[in-house]
């Protein structure tokens, strides 16, 4: 049933059905969140060997419990090295938190530019940072923090719009970019080949032009053949623009959230140049909990098993999400959703203006989503149409109520605005 | 025998004595080293039994693995408002790292400023800190690097010389202070009473001066009656300049140096201006280690035998350097010490001029001090004649041989010295 193609009054008597289907969820005083890219309490007892590990000194000797190891143990760095396809030498092991890594870059930006940069950009006149949309919010927050302009670049199925992103990066105030390229944030989709290229080879007027890359979802496949990612640092390398790449991933959603192992890896150039700011931030990060890692993940083998487990708790979750949105609102003309390989999140498009009305009714009938409009730059949202779905923290069960709910809320608000023509 | 009263006669032979005694040493191959105020293996130990640690739901159901809570634990936070006094609201708890902590506070003055400020320090013309010297050198470094210019105040036995920062304070190009206010770094002196009053009562020309109080050796007594330290925050709130405290601490020398938990503390104002900046930084430091900390000094009198246990390794290895120094160097009027009830250094006067020389000899004898001139701004100690001495990384045996060789060359390097005029 096309709702697009309905007359007023089987409008009317749909809307009476929907409305009449509602009510009833609301009398059931639920209590459910599809609004945290968390991961459920099941997978992280994944990870509950790793705190019996109780070894405190490195296979070199090294006493990780002592100050020292200003960028974290060498063997976590070849850890992140193989995970990524790195070079060891440009990557930095950090704390427990990748988003700080990168509020941390862009903050060095703000106070001591980039190697290529002619001052501070706290100096320039105007500064800009171009945030592909629907994005992630805690990516667009920080930028806003040290007060950029946000511009919105919308994304494809293939990643950002790159027409858009090669005209907009004429502008010498766009000083960067923010990138979830695999499995984004929260579209689900993995760059192409050729937008990857194309952020490597595209002319910046800024010379000190950043592409803030944060890989988080590098090895979260739940299906078998996960989405294939170009590594953008050899591209770069091969165009001399890899001064350009910031790139960063973490553990959090491989062990830990709260206490897993973050890194960043930056041209050799970068790198000098950051040297003694970091030397003078910190005598180096917690040791132990990378030992930790170590040992309960010693190679990417292991590492792989760990992410198939994670895949058999989560791509049932999304399974049930998908197949309630293609039950209740395939053909209906009303709403178009993604269906990734990976990651943490489905992008849900319903119709225009009807983003916020979804996320009301949902939140008066007990369902927390993502507040509307939190993908896109200042929180809005200038169609009104996206609303982002994480599935991987309610139970099953949970998950189908909402799910539910979720699909009766958007014919609701669909039905009100078709009416209202 | 006061060398300062020798003949020339008499500093020749006894310089003709110390070179045969230095000579002896050099043979020996040694490589020991006194630059590290680091806890040697042995204190680390104490805290092993943390690391069998593998509770992850903190009391109140809080799941430590999963993301949240921006400002650590609250037990966490309530630990350390017990363990110094300040309230708990005023309190964040951070990764392992104090240091850093720091750096990001002066990052933030940099581009934010503090709740008092007209404008972001980035944006003055001129910026000033007060570093009272010998101090510690991560400090100047951290205000080094963002380009202040280092103002060096004198140490006294009751802290900074409050006559001389009453006076530089009337500069509102100057912003702030160091201070290590217990078991100073290196001197090992505690602030006066009456230097922490005058600290917090004295009238600023800029209206947002700071005092970076990094209290890191806040219960690191090894006698009975350790050294009193008045509370500032307290203090500050009577004369209603609370604004200008910033305080710091860590476990750092209480469990793991690395993989310590490290809080701050600022007023509501402060607090409440810097929380967008923080809960854009970071989704919260890493709370499996907070509860392993909890759990393994759940209340301030395990901390404190905790402490006597650390005191107890530590204690031995001060009465082996200060006994040296004493039998060695005493009356000899070259050389004057301090003789500290708590915390990780002694610091050594020697002659005028002969730091760098001592610091040579015992290199070249197979002793590692901290560099000479490294407790002043900069790295330059006017006078050429402060060493910082760490005695807690070595084995005993070590530090005693260590110590005899450093007295040979500060006799040496006097004598030397004397025997110019």
């Amino acid at each position: 049933m096309n709702y697009l193609e309905l007359g007023k009054q089987a409008l009317s008597s749909a809307l009476a059905e929907q409305t009449e289907k509602y009510r009833q969820y609301c009398t059931e005083g639920l209590n459910l969140n599809l609004s945290r890219g968390k991961p459920c309490p099941e997978q992280l007892d994944l990870s509950l060997p790793m705190l019996e590990i109780t070894a405190w000194k490195d296979k070199d000797g090294t006493d990780c419990r002592n100050y020292g190891g200003t960028y974290g143990l060498d063997r976590m760095r070849r850890f992140w090295s193989e995970v990524t396809g790195l070079p060891f030498e440009n990557i930095i092991v950090g704390g427990n938190s990748s988003l700080n890594m990168m509020f941390d870059t862009v903050s060095r930006f703000m106070l001591f530019g980039t190697a290529n940069s002619e001052k501070p950009w706290c100096r320039e006149e105007k500064l800009k940072f171009l945030c592909p949309a629907p994005g992630y919010d805690r990516h667009f927050r920080v930028t806003q923090q040290f007060g950029f302009e946000l511009v919105t670049v919308p994304m494809t199925a293939e990643g950002p719009d790159m027409n858009v992103v090669e005209e907009l990066v004429k502008d010498p105030a766009v000083k960067g970019i923010w990138c979830v390229p695999k499995y984004s944030n929260p579209t689900g989709i993995t760059y192409s080949d050729e937008v990857v290229r194309r952020m490597a080879r595209m002319k910046t007027a800024a010379p000190d032009f950043v592409v803030m890359w944060d890989n988080a979802y590098a090895v979260h496949d739940f299906v078998e053949e996960g989405d294939h990612l170009l590594d953008i640092f050899a591209e770069a390398k091969q165009c001399g623009t890899e001064d350009r790449i910031f790139y960063f991933s973490s553990t959090s959603k491989i062990t830990f959230p709260g206490a897993g192992v973050a890194m960043m890896a930056a041209s050799d150039r970068n790198l000098k140049y950051i040297a003694p700011v970091i030397s003078a931030q910190t005598i180096g990060p917690d040791k132990l909990n990378q030992l930790r890692h170590l040992l309960f993940l010693p190679d990417v083998a292991a590492l792989k098993e760990q992410m198939k487990r994670h895949a058999a708790l989560i791509a049932p979750r999304f399974e049930i999400l998908l197949s309630a949105l293609s039950r209740e609102l395939a053909g209906t003309g009303i709403a178009s959703w993604t269906e990734p390989n990976g990651g943490y999140f489905v992008s849900l498009d319903v119709l225009p203006g009807c983003a916020k009305r979804v996320w009301e009714l949902c939140r008066d009938a007990g369902v927390v989503l993502t507040e509307a409009g939190a993908t896109f730059p200042y929180g809005v949202d200038p169609q009104d149409t996206n609303l982002r779905l994480a599935p991987t923290f309610c139970s099953p069960e949970d998950l189908g109520t909402a799910a539910e709910i979720l699909c009766c809320a958007v014919k609701l608000a669909a039905l009100e605005k078709l009416l209202e023509r």
